[in-house]
């Protein structure tokens, strides 16, 4: 059976830390979908189809990944997507716990999804997107979080 | 390619939260080997061959999954048994910050090797295998936490 | 001496995993208020008096418990209904981080206030308000971790 | 009916943080046994007679405490001593998971047993056992940290 | 060489805490900045320019210490104004985590800038900043907590 | 004043986390004593002495370093050195609450001490003397881990 991931989040903006993750990924499933969650109450930092159009970029030559967004809970999307694991990357214990907690609730929303984890590398485990957009504000150099100009 | 998951640990003894891991290990590899750490210098409570057998029974109906003792690193156990993949289940921060080590000095010893994480079911979150050990010296019902008697 | 104890939170919503912690402090306390805190500044997503009188029905035939709103430091209306007890429940450390702060808080402000915790059973440790809240805005199913029907 | 309450532990020493919890906890129940864990394979730094009648004399002008040994399990020996409640200190954050861990194995062999949690002081909760006995083995100055002389 | 420290915050308001952080500091240091942070978009309790007078008559005495307000990147006003040095206080594990993260951006904006970590004493490890404005808002004495009226 | 610090631990065996601590610590320090703690209780797997001088080594060229044995309470060992610091690295949580209790204690054993941490780089943050001594046992490659061979 194929098998395929969520691999889901705000990616306000998506970091080398996610690229790692889903490289990483590649290796367990056979087709990754990036979602990018579309909150229509938080507003973002950078602009949620220029986010999609960047990351399409960096995987426009592997079939195998495909980025989208999405606005409903995420196991109904997963369902709909035929979709039965979801992709996360745990940082800190800050991302266990909550990470916990939504897993929980992901399974029972939507039994036959399973929630896979991988830990973030050490190079990767102190970039954070809230910090990123912080420094693009002050106009600071951030090429050294994200896998693509912005 | 055949996707070959190794489940290491001590296991002494085996408990049903190991037993869910695996089962929800089951969807996503092809074969899971259950490696039963030999350290020759810390004493077992449970007998490794008593537990060996044990868990062999449980699954006795299911070719995917085997039972295997080992006294070596487990990077390179995992190496010597073509598997690319380690199982691992978190139930709390103490858990994530072990694994998180490990699994950094496993991916440095064998880069071709990538630690899968499951986050343990609710239900067997608090189960410690060190907790079941102290009950059964006392003599006190251990069939609440373990897949077989013993 | 008569022992009456706070249950203070927003309980937006009142989750099962609040009602466990009502029930077990019931073999503790002769008297327990459920004490709904009406901050003006952070906006509600169910009604206060809507989850007043839902929280009311559960516990119609119990006069050990009431269920009050109120809205000013909870250490001084603990002292105006003569309640010596904070009763809270710890899911994780996230809380137990915050819960040591603000008891820190409380005793200052009212030396004679004890703040007695219980760690949330593990069927209700992923219980989350904000998850729920999430799920309610999406219409998906959100019986399984509430007490009524909302 | 009558809160009778074990404060379990192995005291090696008892400690200012101790006397603490068993201070705050008699506000809360009517009686308090410190019940002083006689573990045979674990070798202790104080003698056990020793701490225990130094903490006998603490108390000596209070009837609702007494000081006992036992060596079993704890659950069992609450039931024993019909006692449904015990009574825990919190620390830090490794004592939380600890104590969670704990709690659900108790509940477990003894659905009657309620655990009951107070977060340390402050000025108590960087005092640790391990530490003391440390120190002492040093033959430095103790006395800041135990409420008796050794 | 000169050895000067910044020590960066929002200060809304300076506590007891940071107060004992910055005379700590002093004994490493031959010069600190209390540099609060002065962040457009998020809305003080406290007007910086009250703080910063209020702050400016502890140390009114004392000409190693200085107080500023700044609105840019934390480690660009470091090298601004020749300070090789942040000096931040740890109260907890969520305080630990956010600095890990903080502290390798800034070395990575300024690889000559080295931030410098002093455990809070535990009599104001529960004291926050934002608890603290809670109270002031509904007029609860907050003198315990702060070096000032205010 | 001259700026002197003890940099205590076992170091069985020191590895590059821990010269990367004593390497950054050199721009605060005028001097750092490394002090190898000789508990005559926990048996080494590296010799004391074999590690005095391969720690020596490194720093032979700098006559701000130099490397002792010792076995005393560190506060004890630091005021008969005329040290007034004590430098340590974080890792993680479970050095934070660790580090955090040590502190307070040796602050009440000589309250002119003060402990300095620097928060390892990312890089080293999975790096453990305890998995190293393992994988030596095993005679696994550990090279990438400490500054010298062994």
């Amino acid at each position: 059976m194929m098998k395929r991931a969520i691999f889901p989040g705000s990616f306000d903006p998506f970091t080398n830390g996610h690229l790692d993750i889903v490289n990483r990924g590649l290796s367990l499933f056979d087709e990754i979908i990036i979602a990018i969650g579309h909150n229509t109450t938080k507003k973002r930092h950078f602009e949620i189809e220029l986010m999609k159009s960047k990351i399409e970029n960096i995987f426009s030559n592997n079939n195998k990944v495909s980025v989208k967004t999405y606005n409903q809970i995420t196991a109904h999307y997963a369902k709909e997507n035929e979709a039965n694991y979801l992709l996360r990357g745990l940082r800190n214990i800050t991302d266990f716990e909550y990470e916990k907690s939504i897993a929980s609730f992901n399974k029972n929303l939507n039994p036959d999804l399973e929630t896979i984890f991988l830990i973030t590398a050490p190079e990767f485990s102190n970039i954070s997107s809230t910090i990123i957009r912080e420094l693009h504000k002050f106009e600071a150099d951030i090429t050294n979080y994200i896998p693509f100009e912005l």
